[in-house]
C-alpha cells in the first residue's frame, strides 16, 4: 500500500479513459463526481477501495479524505458490513415486498435518533429532502418553504444548485433566507404570509466555496419557535452531515428537535439507501402521501444500514472521527502558522474544509490540492471534506508531512 | 419447493410482522409495495426469492408473476449477475468518482439500444423521468410537455398519481393527452402554443386498472412528426417495459425513434440503477444540465447491468417471455372460454393483464387472484404483470392447472 511519492502523479489510463468517455457520456462524466471544475491531477476513475485508502486506475494509492462525498463512514468495503450484505442476498434482495428487514430498521433509526417516532425509506438523498418537502405540504395544508441560500439539498429541479433546463415554477415556492441570521429567516417567514408550509436546514452552513459555520444555537431556537408559532413543520436535512455529528441526529447537541430529519450517505456505509423519520404528528401526513421506488427495498441495503447503525451503537465513531479531525485540524493550524501562510479551517472538525486566505480564486487552494494528490493524499479545494472509523492517527501524521510539504511549497510561491 | 396447496394460506408471521410495522413505519409501509389495497391473502413481506419463486415469511412458495414490479428479467438471484457484483465489490463499489465500468456500460447501452448515443445513470426510474423533462427544457429553452393522462411517469411532485401534499406548480406546465388519440394530441399541442418541450409517453399504454394497449403505429408517428416540426422532445420512458418488448428499446418494432429513452427496473435485474440514453442533438443539453446522486455511481449496479445486458445479447430473453407469455395467455382464454367467464388479456403478452368483465369493482378479479395464492401463484389483479427468463413452460403449466381451479370457481359464482 505504497503511497504515490511523486509530484507529477501519472495518469495516463485515466486520461485515457476520459477521452473514451467522452464519447459516450454527455460531457464526459455528470454530476458531482465530476473532475472537470477540480484542477489538473484529480484521477476521474478509480479502481480499487478499502479502509481509508482509495487507488485511481493508474495505481496511484490515496489516504482519502472525501469518503465518497461522505457515505464511506466506517470504511471502504467494511468487513462486518460485506457480510451482512452477503447473509441476505443467499435469501432476498428485492421481491414484491420487502424483507423483514424493513421493520428492523426502521425501529433500530428510532431507537438511535432522537426525534424519530416513525421512519420509511427511500434511495437518494434528494428523494428524502423531496419527501419531507411534500410531508409538509400534506400535513399543513400549506406551499411555502423556506431555504437557506446557497444550501445544497439535493439535484431534483426544486434543488439542483444549476438552473439548466429548470423552469420557474420548480422554485417559486420556496422562498430565501441567510442560514443562521435569525432577522433574515423572520423576514422571509413574513414573506410567506399564512402559507408558510416548512422550513428546510441542512445540520450546519456546509455550502462550498466557503467557510462552514455551525448553527447558531439561537438561530435554530427561533426556527423550532416559528414553526411551532406558525404550524409549520422544521426539516433537518442530515443527508450530509448524518451520522457523523451525533448518532441521534446533527442538532441533538443543540437541544432542538427537528420535525422530519431525511438521512441518507452514511446510513448505509456506501450502499444505496435514504431515509425520513419524523415525529408522532406528521405520522397521518407521511402515510398518505405516495412516494416510492422499484429498489427502495433492496433488502441488502438494509441489511447493511442495519449493520452501520449497530456498529456505531457500539462504537464511538463520532468520537473517532473528531479526535483524529481536531488532531489533523491542530497539526495543519501549526504548520501553517509556522510558515505564515493564512488559513482558515471551519466546521466540524470531522468534516473538514481548508481554506486559504485572499484566494478568491482558489489558486493557492487548487496548489494545495495538486501537491497533496502528488504525495498520496486526497483532501478537495473547497468541498467540506469527511473522515471515517478507518482512518487512523498514522493516517493523519502521513498527511501532515505531506501537508508540510505542500504548504511550505504555497509559502515560497506567496513570498 | 413445494408450492403452497391449500386454499387459505397461513400468514400468522406475516400477519405479526404488519402489526408490528403500524408502530414504526406510517400506515405499516408506502409506496407500490404496500399491500393495503390489496385483497385479503397477499403477504407484505418476502424472505427468499430464487429464479421465478418467491417465499413469504411463513414459509409459503409462490411462481411469481410480478418480478418485484419489473426488475427480475433474468430470474431472481441470477447467479451470473450475482458473481459479476461479487467480482467488482472485492474492487471497489463506491469512491470517489465512478469505476470504469461506467464508461463500459455506457458503451454497450449505446450498442443495444437504437435511438442512443450517449448516456447517463441514476438510481430510480423517477431520476431518469425527471431528467428527461430537464434535458428537455434546457435544450429547447420552452417549458411545457405533454403527458398521456392516467400513465405512470414516477412518484415525484411532478407525476406521482397521489395529489396529496403536491402543489399546483408541481404540475403546471404538463398538459394532459389520451394515450393513442391523435386528436387529443394535437389539441394538446395546440394548448401549448410556442411553448412546447417535449412529449413524454410510456413505452404502450400499461396504465393500472384497464385494458393495455399496445402504441398505434399512426399515434407514435405523429408524435415523432410533431417534435420533428415544433423542435421539441420525443421521450419515451421505458422504465417499466424496457428490455422485455425488445432489447433495442421498445419502439423499435414501430420504427419511431425517441429522442431520449429512460430505463430502469430491468437494466440491473434488480440491482439499483437506472439510465437515460439520448440523440447526438440533446447531448450538449444533457452536459449542461446538473443532476447526481450519492450512489448513482455504484460500481456493483453497473457490473450487474453490464451482465445483465450481455445475457440479453447472447440469449433471446423477450423472444422466451413472449413464448410462455403466449402459452400462458392462450392457456387462459381457452379454460376462461370453456368455462363461459368473460375476460380480457391486454398488452404484450409478456406482461400479462387479465381483468374480468363486468367486475368493475374488481370482486371477480380479487376472488381470482386470492384463489391462486392459496395454490402457490403470485398474480395481480389489476396491475400489469411480467415474466422471466427463469419462467419454465412448465411453470406455465402449473399455473395453468391452479387458473382452471380457480375459474372454476369463479364461474360457479357467477352463476
Amino acid at each position: 500500500m505504497q503511497l504515490n511519492k511523486q509530484h507529477n502523479i501519472k495518469l495516463a489510463k485515466d486520461l485515457s479513459l476520459r477521452k473514451r468517455a467522452e464519447t459516450f457520456i454527455p460531457g464526459g462524466m455528470w454530476g458531482h463526481m465530476s473532475v472537470k471544475k477540480l484542477p489538473h491531477g484529480y484521477p476521474q476513475f478509480f479502481s480499487k477501495a478499502k479502509d481509508a485508502r482509495i487507488w485511481d486506475l493508474d495505481g496511484n494509492c490515496y489516504i482519502d479524505f472525501m469518503c465518497g462525498y461522505g457515505p464511506n463512514l466506517l470504511g471502504y468495503s467494511n468487513a462486518e458490513v460485506d457480510h451482512a450484505v452477503n447473509e441476505q442476498r443467499k435469501k432476498i434482495d428485492l421481491g414484491n415486498g420487502p424483507s423483514a428487514l424493513v421493520v428492523d430498521l426502521a425501529e433500530k433509526i428510532i431507537t438511535i435518533v432522537d426525534s424519530a417516532d416513525w421512519a420509511l425509506f427511500a434511495k437518494n438523498g434528494t428523494d428524502a429532502t423531496t419527501t419531507c418537502l411534500t410531508i409538509s405540504r400534506a400535513a399543513t395544508g400549506k406551499k411555502k418553504i423556506l431555504v437557506a441560500r446557497g444550501s445544497y439539498h439535493g439535484s431534483a429541479p426544486w434543488c439542483t444548485p444549476v438552473a439548466t433546463g429548470v423552469v420557474e415554477e420548480d422554485t417559486s415556492n420556496l422562498i430565501f433566507f441567510e442560514y443562521n441570521d435569525n432577522a433574515s429567516l423572520e423576514a422571509a417567514v413574513q414573506d410567506a404570509d399564512s402559507d408558510l408550509a416548512g422550513i428546510i436546514l441542512t445540520a450546519f452552513r456546509h455550502d462550498v466555496r466557503r467557510d462552514q459555520d455551525l448553527p447558531k444555537k439561537a438561530f435554530l431556537k427561533k426556527a423550532r419557535e416559528i414553526c411551532d408559532k406558525k404550524n409549520a413543520v422544521l426539516i433537518l436535512d442530515d443527508v450530509r452531515a448524518g451520522f457523523r455529528l451525533n448518532k441521534s441526529g446533527s442538532w441533538f447537541d443543540f437541544g432542538v428537535k427537528p420535525d422530519l430529519t431525511a438521512f441518507s450517505k452514511a446510513i448505509g456505509n456506501g450502499y444505496p439507501l435514504s431515509a425520513v423519520v419524523g415525529v408522532d404528528k406528521l405520522r397521518q401526513a407521511a402515510s398518505e402521501i405516495y412516494v416510492t421506488g422499484s429498489f427502495w427495498c433492496n433488502a441488502t441495503s438494509m441489511a447493511a444500514s442495519l449493520k452501520t447503525l449497530s456498529i456505531i451503537e457500539e462504537i464511538d465513531v463520532v468520537g473517532h472521527i473528531s479526535f483524529l479531525g481536531n488532531k489533523l485540524r491542530a497539526g495543519i493550524d501549526q504548520i501553517a502558522n509556522n510558515l505564515g501562510v493564512g488559513i482558515s479551517q471551519s466546521g466540524p472538525p470531522q468534516m473538514p474544509l481548508i481554506l486559504f486566505k485572499d484566494d478568491k480564486d482558489f489558486s493557492r487552494g487548487k496548489k494545495f490540492v495538486q501537491y497533496l494528490l502528488g504525495r498520496g493524499i486526497y483532501f478537495h479545494p473547497w468541498h467540506n471534506m469527511f473522515l471515517s472509523l478507518a482512518h487512523t492517527a498514522k493516517d493523519v501524521d502521513i498527511t501532515l508531512d505531506a501537508v508540510e510539504f505542500a504548504m511550505k511549497k504555497i509559502s515560497l510561491e506567496i513570498k
